[in-house]
């Protein structure tokens, strides 16, 4: 195969077929995107028959039993794929929406209309049912989708999009835009990175390593998430019940996930009290305990915090702690070693709380709530293609309003300028 | 001077600003923009000093006497700068609206806020004017400023940096926010583009020369304006008096602006009637007109329009002209061979109208108006740093609202999530 080639035809095909993809109507994308979902019911077997050869190849290359976990499509989760494209179609459509249309005196009628952005490149890793989810979004928002899944996936991508493909088809969508890059060849991923005129921006999902090699390589805008090194700051204004309750929850709840909390910031005159009632329930649930100085004359038998714990997403039952004097300092505690993904605050004070929302420089700013709701489903987007972590365009989670862009419309009765 | 620790010191600095920028009370950036205009006014005399070493500098550089004007600081282009400030400190602040705030089942209050990008990096050449421009855009809107002005003008943009910085740090601007890079080499610029973390957006103005050399060597997302190919497409239900009118002023009006027209489609049904009396208006106002071959049918007297032509920006009295034969033909035109900036129909025919702005991916799409409407001014903007042709976060002209972005805010009463 060439590589090159073969990147090129797809993405072409992907932007004729946006044209046309940016004009349908909501109802041949809702239409192709139950087809999908019914066609996915119906090849169930057949799709378990190719996810199984990705299942073989993995234990041949000695992948661990929880990336195998991740890899393998049970009939629940292709049962969940399904539901999901159905959960799509029953959102509202975001394109051709007018914002703010306004009459100049001259007589124009001028607004921002909501377009599709084009064709969106996805770079993504491992589990199979993301083919589905990002499809099911890019489509209902007018975008083309070129795909790119990761190589041991590669069985269970090709069969899941020739099915979401040809199911989009069957219902009217134009033909290329729902592709997938037939090969595992590295290649391919620079060739769409410098696809430019075609595809119209990148969205990687998957490591640190997948992200750096794109935001790296790539002359078309990338909209990525990076990490989320979240944290909680607990005001000296706290109710310290309230307080132990959201710490807790954003720390144990779901550690493995981007909207947990790493870090964990005190302020000093309630350092005291709180910290022993709560690094025993922390404690107890397995979190292990890393702080500064100060932390350490109260909690004398947790560990010392390195300037490196206060940059570092743990994803783990692992939990730094410092303590501040102020308000100030804890702003900028965040605004240097965190991430910009989702920081809280626990306070009583009115006027604390708002400079905190205001001064912090985070895609999710909370006041008294766990930074685990940090999440499209949490805050009614219906469904999320992730997080970004960037500051342009779209922050914080990406629903369909995220996927597309706006062109200006303007509406006249024959005027020239003077 | 070492080049890279001085742009880092500039970056740094208009980072730490940028903190204190984002919650600056609207009061204090008014103050600082009327400090501005009042200081450029008072120092008008010296201005001009500076200005004088440029020009002398140009002089003996040969520059062309239209670059030579551009350069120079007349009496009146200097109240002009002032007044521009002026303008904008009287603009509505875009910081702090919160857009659609929800209330979730589970109490929690969210909602998108408005909040500046940070530093924005701007990398602009010749008129110095610009300078104050810039600055007062990125000041209202709560960002700092990193400003690269062309080597032609470095006297003159550090003379003026100095005051706007001075006169704004006297209003209560933290420091760094308004910096120039005070070296011409062009290793600063790669400085610039390399400035990950500190710099969140690079705008580029200038010739296409700078912009690629931008967007190949950034490393941080820019929004730029590339170049206005745009379009008038006159359909075979239009009102031909209207079209005439529109052609001839989206043309000649000013013809050296990007929102000029520069290619034209007519539709066969009525290219005989109105070729021979358009051609004629056009030709008696110095246009010089390429056609197609069906256009040269018509008028065979002008010159046949080449494959380039269609992807010509001339900026000057030059129009490419073809005959299609619908309105598909005319979208796919605009579509293969526009820089999707403003592209305009002259039409009766309400679906053909509703097909057009559905159809044509440009940042600007107009009915039965001149394409030269397309500018900040012109659209309500008051003011506006450029005209985008990218498609993410802003497209068109760019006013303070584009130069912000948004973050969700979350109020809760202590929820955590099960």
């Amino acid at each position: 195969m060439n590589i090159q080639q073969h990147v090129q035809e797809k993405a072409q095909a992907a932007k004729r077929a946006s044209y046309k993809l940016s004009t349908l109507s909501t109802q041949i994308k809702n239409d192709a995107l139950c087809g999908m979902a019914k066609s996915i019911e119906q090849h169930a077997d057949l799709i378990q028959l190719e996810n199984a050869k990705d299942l073989k190849a993995g234990k041949e290359k000695d992948l661990s039993a929880a990336m195998l976990d991740r890899l393998t499509l049970t009939e629940k989760r292709i049962a969940d794929m399904a539901a999901g494209l159905r959960e799509v179609a029953a959102l509202p459509d975001p394109v051709g929406a007018i914002e703010r249309m306004v009459r100049r005196p001259n007589g124009l009628q001028i607004g921002k209309m909501r377009v599709p952005i084009g064709v969106i490149g996805f770079i993504y890793e491992s589990r199979p049912n993301v083919t589905a989810d990002s499809t099911a979004l890019c489509l209902k928002s007018g975008n083309a989708i070129l795909l790119r899944g990761g190589s041991e996936a590669i069985h269970s991508n090709l069969c899941l999009a020739r099915l979401l493909s040809d199911a989009a088809q069957t219902a009217g969508v134009p033909e290329g835009a729902v592709a997938l890059i037939e090969t595992t060849d590295r290649a391919a991923v620079t060739e769409m990175l410098h696809a430019r005129g075609l595809v119209d921006l990148i969205i990687p999902r998957g490591g640190k390593g997948l992200i750096r090699t794109v935001v790296e390589n790539s002359l078309i805008p990338v909209i990525k998430h990076y990490e989320g090194v979240c944290h909680v700051y607990v005001d000296d204004e706290a109710d310290l019940d309230m307080a132990e309750r959201i710490v807790f929850n954003a720390k144990v709840q779901r550690p493995g996930v981007c909207n947990a909390m790493e870090t964990l910031l005190i302020h000093s005159d309630v350092a005291d009290i709180l910290i022993p009632g709560l690094f025993g329930q922390l404690t107890q649930a397995g979190v292990e305990l890393r702080g500064c100085e100060r932390t350490r004359e109260i909690a004398p038998e947790i560990a010392e915090a390195t300037e490196k714990d206060w940059r570092t997403e743990y994803l783990d039952l692992i939990l730094s702690v410092k303590i501040v004097d102020s308000l100030e300092e804890a702003m900028a505690h965040i605004n240097t070693y965190g991430s910009a993904h989702t920081d809280a605050i626990v306070t009583e004070n009115y006027f604390t709380a708002r400079r905190f929302v205001g001064g912090v420089d985070s895609s999710s700013v909370m006041v008294n709530a766990s930074t685990r709701f940090s999440d499209g489903g949490e805050y009614g987007l219906g469904a999320e293609i992730g997080i970004s972590t960037d500051k342009l365009h779209a922050r914080g989670p990406m629903g369909l309003e995220e996927l597309t862009t706006y062109k200006w419309v303007v509406y006249g009765e024959g005027q020239i300028r003077e």
